[in-house]
């Protein structure tokens, strides 16, 4: 009496099929391809002595960096975050901080906390993709609300919670969004807390790129923008912040975290420590180490806003250049931080074009990669991070190449 | 309209309700306190200068460590798992490897992509607290069965599966189980795949402390010995295999792995990518140099064998000393391997007995930690694997005093 045959060991299951434009894009590596695709931090850019120097010297923390940790994180980075995320009056308390392996490790445990499977969630539209992954993997189901150059579109939101929607969950990417650029207004952010107050759900103000903007005049290098000061757990503890070392320092040491109200906040470690126990602990102290001096941090930070913003005009340029040539009357809208331009509305289906630019020799990532719906379906993002701007005029070529041959 | 209160920011919801005995096991960091509680390696026994070197010297794997990298883990430690994970009669293939934040991360996401919230999954009673707390945390339903000195009774879950029992999943602790320091017999091994071959189960063999067995006379020191040879995907496309390198190098790095058939294995690299996208890349390079070299690795894992059977020896000679006089006609089997020293049923309720205990300065893990119901509710587990053997005489001393006094 088999109940189940041999075979597949694991029933069929939707949420972990894979995803056709990522297969693609495994094309994107060969080496006659320019990619615009990817989103990695310039390698060129890491701080690379300053990484050894502190692995070199991590016992000056006084903390076994072999031993297991803490669930929360270690208390040395811990402290570091607590300045980096003040809020509008105060500092961060340390009992409002996890340190985990990555911010999108930390997405993934909010998801956990806040929801059951079967909950509605709100996701960007377009949006972060490893979030949108992750939501399904979790069993929720995510819907779109739209996105303009001043982010989520809050009046919209509020008209789908009036005509029923219920979210367990608002997911945002508050700062030169991916893969946008957009930047949530102040305005819009007091808006989106004052919604999740009375409809009772908790948002996600994710915000790794927060520190890298190009033109905003700031005293300090730490100076969040007041965005972030507003969507922070002290205004509402209905807001969890997730940042991240990854766009800063180095995506190999994986170390993000979150800041959210105490009650919030516990029962992360309680998710935290069902997930991987800790986050390395000599990762952490590495990271400790360059958030603890104050003067080169902001140097390093003000070195990559002005690097970032090089290669961002650079890619502006060879867009403006080539695509308004070719494919009309696009708006292109200058990067204000991050790592993306996004093209917004090209008249062409950049699904269906993705394959036939990668035969051309140029890789992208088309819009529907973004979201639920076909919204972005004539949408396509472009990276300007870590190419080599060099690069950027002939690829563009290429991709005007082989989108306007549709 | 307020649909919900300001506060709580997030649901009531029982997955994430701290643990009293947990947080009474607080105590056990005081300085007065002569814990056998936790389940640490000794930090004495860590290659602190080879894992130093190690961090200093990465750059030969020409990986770069700073940046991203893939979520199924970099090619140069999945090979040297690939060697260490073999099967009946070949290596394991490097396809059927993923590279997780430690194992605890490998057992979420085999959970996740092998079952559906409300599903039930078998555990081992007594068994592994960070599996009940992960499969509580995904939404599953744990159900015990009971474990002997040869592992798992499979017999008595033949028996429950014949009733009606459908789990998706079962977990196993197969070499020196955590708490009681079973070894699952070769027989039952086989007797169990045949079980998860006929009601559709995936049996998931959770096996960190599989090098450290004390008496086996074994040629090299990679044998995985018979029951992991067999509890092996090689065998069943329905087994997955955890390992990990924190009993034998260092928890602090979090590198551990599952071993798994190709199409378990793609989900996991899915799941894997949504949880955290990819296990540090610096922390695998310091991992696979130990493995690497062949000679020390042998030589590495003989010295542990010894020093933790000193240790495990040091313990027992203290408790059949102490507890046989005081508490009666106890059972205490010499531990074969692993971290701990299980006592059975000692005639007392151990969980009351552990704030007496702590207030007579000496810490344990009762018996009803390790379950979903009473079974071990007399029982408790001692760790001789990082406190120090000096002190174990006087911590059994300070035990007896306090449980004879119940």
């Amino acid at each position: 009496m088999a109940l189940h045959t041999g075979h597949p060991a694991v029933a069929d299951d939707t949420r972990w099929s894979s995803s056709a434009i990522r297969d693609l894009l495994l094309h994107a590596r060969r080496p006659d391809v320019i990619s615009l695709a990817g989103g990695l931090p310039a390698a060129e850019l890491m701080p690379r002595s300053a990484l050894a120097a502190a692995l070199a010297s991590c016992e000056h923390h006084g903390v076994d960096p072999w031993q297991y940790g803490p669930s929360a994180g270690e208390p040395a980075l811990i402290d570091r975050i607590a300045d980096e995320e003040a809020g509008q009056d105060r500092r961060a308390d340390p009992s409002e901080i996890v340190v985990t392996t990555g911010s999108q490790q930390a997405l993934g445990l909010v998801a956990m906390v806040s929801t059951r499977p079967g909950d509605t969630v709100v996701i960007e539209e377009p949006g972060y993709v490893g979030a949108l992954q992750v939501f399904r993997q979790h069993g929720l189901h995510p819907t779109g609300v739209a996105v303009d150059r001043d982010g989520l579109d809050v009046e919209r939101l509020a008209s789908q919670l009036e005509a029923g929607l219920r979210p367990r969950l608002c997911y945002v990417n508050p700062t030169f969004q991916n893969p946008t650029g957009a930047v949530l207004t102040p305005a819009r952010a007091s808006a989106l807390i004052d919604l999740a107050e009375h409809y009772g759900f908790l948002i996600v103000a994710d915000d790794p790129y927060r520190m890298l903007g190009f033109y905003r005049a700031v005293a300090a290098a730490a100076d969040p923008g007041p965005t972030a000061r507003i969507l922070h757990p002290h205004t509402s503890s209905r807001v969890v912040r997730l940042g991240s070392s990854s766009k800063t320092i180095a995506p190999g040491l994986r170390v993000g975290w979150s800041v959210a109200a105490e009650d919030v906040t516990e029962r992360i470690v309680l998710a935290k420590q069902g997930a991987d126990l800790h986050t390395p602990t000599l990762n952490q102290l590495v990271v400790a180490d360059q958030l603890a001096d104050g003067d080169a941090w902001s140097r390093r930070i003000g070195s990559l806003r002005a690097a970032y913003r090089d290669r961002a005009d650079a890619l502006t340029a060879a867009v403006s250049d080539g695509v308004g040539r070719a494919l009309g009357d696009v708006a292109i809208e200058r990067p204000r931080g991050g790592f993306f331009l996004w093209l917004d509305d090209l008249g062409v289906d950049t699904t269906a074009g993705l394959e036939r630019a990668l035969a051309h020799g140029v890789a992208y990532v088309p819009g529907s990669a973004f979201g639920t719906g076909g919204a972005a379906a004539r949408s396509l993002r472009l990276s300007f991070s870590s190419g080599d701007p060099a690069t950027f005029a002939e690829g563009v070529r290429r991709l005007v190449d082989a989108l306007s041959r549709s």
